[in-house]
């Protein structure tokens, strides 16, 4: 259940840039969000209040998924999981390839951090088609996590991303939805 | 001043991952730090206390600066500037190439987001050569910004990338230090 009526006044902090990345596209830059240090807080505490109880980590999707969840970690006192583009962990890691719209990407995650049965948080920014996040949930199963939840700042509901999330049986809740994109 | 030595519940943390990216080198692995969430909250804590007075928004570097600011961020109440990978901003923006050992890189800031004289802490979670940031000095300064501050996690002070930017006149402060790499 989403009340994105009652997030209005983070609404307004999120600027639309038409065109981009390409002709037609009403990109959401959560940029102006996160530059106005009362709007960044209220949206931690607000999105903190719907973390599950037992939650024992939270796993951020680079590279913007990175500061929803150290907002979240410090607010909680929760660890946090890198999942990361290719390349970057220097420990023993796993990988998931996913595609795109067009090519593909791949998403890694450190193993032997993430404990058999730990419950996971997968947040990012903002959820469209999901391939993104499912990749994550992906990762996350083969290091041994559970996810039951995932967090976005944003969803485009009318991309799929966050129905395919539920269809998963994976919650999936966002502060602020953008339709018609 | 550092007084690493009281960050040494924090260095116990960090994990040194022998021989990456290539052989010889130490790779000091901020992500053990980042799972625990105490430590986390400590390290974010004693950064916060650091942070001058007057500062009036935080930039951190993609992408685990992006951890660091956004700890930052919530804990002091302030706004947030992202640094970033080419590409990756969708509104009007600068840019800078740097060099790094191997080829070049690039950095890249939204314009029109920092007022002039605004008072910017840039931060990330390790300093080596520096020239990542000195790049996003750089930036700062051309969409005029004034940076007189900077802070880390982890410094490797053999590299001199700290005390570059105090050669520019910006303080350089971190946690903790680990010599001889």
């Amino acid at each position: 259940m989403n009340h994105h009526h009652d997030n209005d006044d983070l609404r307004s902090l999120i600027r639309t840039v038409p065109d981009y990345p390409k002709p037609g596209i009403m990109f959401r830059d959560v940029s102006t969000l996160l530059l106005d240090g009362a709007g960044f807080r209220t949206m931690i505490d607000r999105m903190a209040a719907m973390v599950d109880s037992d939650t024992k980590f939270i796993a951020g999707i680079e590279a913007r998924g990175f500061i929803v969840a150290a907002g979240l970690s410090y607010a909680l006192g929760l660890g946090k999981v890198m999942l990361r583009k290719p390349g970057k962990l220097p420990g023993a890691k796993i990988g998931v390839d996913y595609e795109l719209e067009y090519g593909s990407d791949r998403l890694e995650m450190h193993i032997g951090h993430v404990g058999a049965g730990d419950k996971i948080l997968l947040v990012d920014d903002l959820i469209a088609t999901g391939g993104t996040a499912l990749a994550g949930l992906d990762l996350i199963h083969q290091a041994g996590g559970i996810v039951e939840q995932s967090l976005f700042i944003v969803d485009l509901p009318d991309l799929g991303g966050a129905d395919k999330l539920r269809h998963s049986g994976i919650k999936a809740d966002s502060l602020i939805c953008f339709d018609g994109d």
